[in-house]
């Protein structure tokens, strides 16, 4: 807890220091955000004469885009989607939390990927679930289509390991933006065990706050009922808005365009990287937002971090990602989503000068136990 | 859990019934949402540099928002409060979800009002907490201002009662809406052990979901961390809309103005009542969206809906709101908030019809236990 602490306020210091290149937080490009499309979609709903987009609505929420967003589903996976198995959530976060809680109680485990998304891990554990390796739990959480922060689709291995269990929460936040074009999420032959979460906030904005669950027949009752004692219902103005950007907008157009975006930025933060720390591996992502980096040799996370920021950058640190503490190197997020490219050169010498400060001083590096199922 | 889902489908199916008079679920009126000043604040944030609207943000809210939160409870209760123990929630509901699971756990007690708002309750019985009346339990929730569903302050009897365990959980959803103007929310002298709870969806509108949570120092790491594990944060746009509106606003005006519509409308619906049910009872509302009605009898809620359904009626069951489960007469809310007034002779009448084809077939009624602390 002190050490989550620590990390929150020096992230907290980071975002509010003048200067410094932001390459933590995993955001979505600003100016990607299809603001004319939204100012339009949202002066249509408000003037709309059922006035629905200001009012209360049911806890499942709108019928259109719950029919919008199972088509898509189904589109993707080649199988037909029910606009009834769909609950739409206030984010992905809402969903994962709706999912966990319809499936483990507190005191059970869940199996995750030894390096995942960091709220959901911490999500767990405030729920007072025990992370333990995919496959040992009745419940697995994973990002089949592409993972936070590897940016890769989970492996064979991974995928026959969260297999073992019962139940699947598939989380695909950032399934439509594998550069190559599209993913498949887990679902074929499992629909009955799978929990799929997903989210506009990487593919239109993270601000307005909707994603989705999509969970079989027999939970539907069972989520509803926690989405409904959670906060009765998404925000009805940012479903309508959704729904009607797009109905008016050509998505897979879009799409296409934020995938060129992004490869073409990961493609230059990765040659950053290789050139100020060339003894640092990692796999080149098949999409979302980030590196994932390891270094040649450990130090403690808020150090490397707090010389970071010192130096004008920052990043995400390895040790939120790892639920199942690996002690391996010291792993780090970079993202190229949001900080200007034409930082990117600046950014790698600023962390490189960091890591040799605090590496320095740091103690010799430990062989790392196996890491079963890493996909970078 | 049957006689629930056997109401929300009787709920769901008067929503769609058309030429039906609604007079469940407690929705403000449309005709009051401030939509020209909602659309004006919309495009002024979009436009703003900072992109902060459609962007991720912290888990306890916007700054200004916060600060603007605070010092509208601040200015009510008397006393200064720190932004910093603002938490913006998605509703009031999120609110009340995050402070039951800071304070309680599966198993424990908590202690409710003998007719309370029915989302609570459920939630209180989803998360596994044992209702039991107030005093009765370390921890307590209790609408001490104005109360849902009966429209009136906290009594004596049952301020004593909830101030009696460690935490009171204070929802003022209704607060700013007293016909006669300021409600006090419980505070003074009790600032340690008050949670309180409150929104704009009943001031502003509900569709925007920008409720919060103000809670004791001691509380606000935990009540932080489940927020952030819920769902990361509250609609970033919403809450820009809501403060850039409260901004150009004159919002104390503006709830002049709702005070004194929801007045007219609950005369005008507590009179059509007593003229078609003249031996059912209800005390006159202090303020809020509905009447709380005690029948002359009782009947089983369900057929009671279903006929008013029929008649071309709906209303809130007495027993949703009931979590002591309280055998007297049977009780219903009936809200003035958003029919048309001009509807409410029909209304009433075809409440009473409904009444008289159910309650002629009815069992005799049975005396009740005392209900201490009852308002209405």
């Amino acid at each position: 807890v002190t050490a989550r602490r620590e990390l929150d306020a020096l992230a907290r210091r980071a975002a509010a220091t003048p200067g410094l290149i932001p390459l933590a937080g995993g955001l979505p490009a600003d100016r990607q955000f299809p603001r004319a499309a939204l100012a339009a979609s949202f002066l249509r709903v408000l003037d709309a004469r059922d006035g629905a987009a200001l009012q209360y609505g049911w806890p499942e929420g709108q019928g259109g885009l719950r029919a919008r967003i199972a088509a898509r589903l189904g589109a993707r996976v080649g199988a037909a989607v029910s606009a009834d198995d769909v609950i739409v959530t206030n984010g992905a976060q809402q969903a994962i939390a709706i999912a966990a809680a319809s499936l483990a109680r507190p005191g059970d485990a869940i199996g995750v990927e030894p390096a995942s998304y960091p709220a959901a891990l911490e999500l767990f554990r405030v729920r007072g679930l025990r992370l333990v390796p995919l496959g040992e739990a009745r419940v697995s959480y994973v990002m089949s289509t592409l993972g936070n922060p590897t940016g890769r689709a989970l492996d064979a291995p991974g995928r026959r390991a969260a297999a073992r269990g019962r139940w699947i929460i598939d989380d695909d936040a950032y399934g439509e933006l594998a550069f190559e074009g599209r993913t498949a999420p887990l679902w074929q032959g499992r629909r009955g065990r799978v929990v799929h979460v997903g989210t506009f906030s990487k593919t239109l904005c993270p601000g307005l706050r909707v994603g989705w669950l999509v969970v079989p027949e027999a939970l539907r009752a069972r989520a509803l009922r926690l989405k409904h004692g959670d906060d009765l219902q998404a925000n009805s103005l940012a479903q309508a808005v959704v729904d009607d950007t797009l109905a008016h907008i050509d998505f897979d157009a879009r799409l296409a365009v934020l995938r060129r975006y992004y490869r073409s930025r990961a493609a230059r933060l990765a040659r950053a990287i290789r050139r100020a720390l060339p003894a640092w591996s990692f796999a080149f992502p098949e999409g979302g937002f980030s590196l994932w980096l390891e270094a040649d040799g450990r130090v403690d996370d808020a150090r490397l971090l707090r010389a970071a920021v010192d130096e004008g950058v920052s990043f995400d640190p390895g040790s939120t990602f790892e639920g199942l503490r690996d002690q391996g190197p010291t792993r780090l997020r970079v993202c190229y989503s949001a900080a200007a490219p034409e930082s990117f050169d600046d950014a790698a010498a600023r962390l490189a000068r960091a890591w040799r400060r605090v590496h320095g001083a740091a103690r010799p590096f430990r062989a790392r136990r196996a890491a079963p199922h890493l996909s970078s």
